[in-house]
């Protein structure tokens, strides 16, 4: 899908089975993919796959700097790792790749200063352990939109992936990752219905997602409404906290009113979700907006491609 | 998108604001349509909306039976608006309408039975009273799948609409609503990687989404990996009690193990979702199988169409 944007690199940064060589295969011939690996058995699968396609594939070896999902343990056994992947055939190592997931859960920004800093310091010292061993390892590639600032400022990284900062979220500003005006992607809603302190919009979980807001500052509820016109034209880049969307239906969003709104069925308002990129997820396509005009509309190419 | 699979009669058990009239009344060519109604400013904008084009839609009064979303009280002030949607051109009062979503959250199957028995209470006291003023309520439609077996045993009701029944769920069974047996929808997914203590799935919140188990006992985790062979194929309808999907990222489960499992890289499971009917909204089709063979392949027309 990337690959048909016109996109001519692409690099998966989660671990992909070697039964999915023939797909990969096929995307290798129309550009330049390069796939994450941690574990043996799946090394050793795609090297036999390569080979007998008489291929190359780009690898980086992913490290787990912390979030316990995936990625080698960069302790006592990596670079036995590392090494084992180097000399495979079909294989071609290209460097050492992490995500720093946990940084979501950080409780202060110097903890996510610290997190970005042990992170390039684990990759800096097992490139050098790789590198007395004589293995060169060129590519040192972290991804976490929370840690990005402080990611950028430490050396020896060639490689910043921050998936969430094409659009932000209100997780990113929980986070101190983003201002409210750098968040790029929300949802318009429109009030279907109006009762004793509680509104109805017409957003429910197959648009906002059930995902909660992470960060350091806690942000309760599935999204916040901004404040703004009743047409949800000119919404302001400010939040609305008289209401909060306390719940959730597949169709509807139920939505605590403190004291009284002006919102009535029919008004719109723009809601900016908890985790942009699962909302983005749940569209065919997003609009682009310039104030009042749509500019663009923009296909959501890769989504719902999983069978 | 239900009337193109078909559907000649389709019962919309949402509020949809008058500002869709245009789209309804193109509906209302290729279908019966009904709305339900649960505020006056939406009435009588719909009341406007028909009479401008001609035409008549049904309603039906949704009417809140201790959900607390939608529908109007069914206390004093309730049959005054029942007798203004039924005076009011352009529409035909059809009747009552409920959704007792309460029932997700009932701690025995005595609570579901007692919440199936009140609504349907609720609703014949409502009848009665529309019919000593004049207005004959014809339809009785009550819809949750959790109280489906009790509501299906009440005197008055003329519809049931348990829209997670075609597919069931693992909420469902934690509801004692449905058995393992039961559930029609699985996700099949791949071992992508294992470290100590965890196993990877390539099924994330994209996938199964971060809905939680609701229901009587208590079901952890972001869905229930069943028991069965390692490709997947001849799952049992028996979950794995030693892995618990502990956390979803956007494309990772990370699956924590107790004890020690058998399954590598490359072995494929069978995944349970907590709720059926977001997790069959991520994907363009599902595939209809037996056993092993895939009998069919049915697109979700439904799906990714808000814009």
């Amino acid at each position: 899908m990337f690959v048909g944007a016109g996109i001519t690199d692409v690099r998966l940064p989660y671990p992909v089975n070697p039964s999915n060589a023939p797909r990969l295969l096929a995307l290798m011939d129309r550009a330049t993919i390069s796939i994450i690996v941690d574990h043996p058995l799946v090394v050793r699968g795609w090297s036999d796959a390569m080979q007998r396609a008489g291929r190359t594939l780009d690898v980086l070896v992913k490290v787990d700097v912390g979030f316990h999902r995936c990625g080698i343990d960069p302790g006592a056994g990596a670079l036995g790792f590392i090494q084992a992947v180097a000399s495979l055939p079909g294989l071609r190592l290209r460097g050492l790749l992490s995500h720093a997931g946990h940084a979501y859960h950080a409780a202060s920004e110097d903890e996510l200063a610290s997190i970005a800093r042990q992170e390039a310091e684990t990759l800096a010292d097992l490139r050098s352990r790789a590198a007395a061993s004589g293995i060169a390892l060129g590519e040192i590639s972290v991804g976490a939109t929370p840690t990005l600032r402080f990611s950028a400022g430490q050396a020896g990284i060639t490689e910043l992936r921050p998936g969430n900062y094409v659009y932000f979220d209100r997780t990113q500003v929980a986070l101190t990752a983003a201002s409210l005006d750098d968040c790029a992607l929300t949802v318009l809603a429109t009030v279907v219905s109006k009762h004793p302190g509680r509104i109805i919009l017409d957003c429910g979980s197959k648009t906002l997602t059930n995902d909660l807001a992470r960060g350091i500052s806690k942000a309760a509820g599935y999204g916040a409404v901004l404040a703004g016109d009743t047409d949800g034209r000119d919404a302001a880049r400010e939040i609305d906290e008289t209401l909060t969307i306390e719940r959730l239906s597949e169709e509807h969003a139920t939505v605590h009113v403190t004291g009284e709104t002006r919102l009535e069925p029919g008004d719109r308002v723009r809601v900016l979700p908890n985790h942009s990129c699962v909302v983005s997820n749940m569209v065919d396509v997003v609009r682009l907006v310039d104030g009042d005009e749509v500019i663009d509309t923009l296909p959501v190419a890769a989504r719902g491609r999983i069978t």
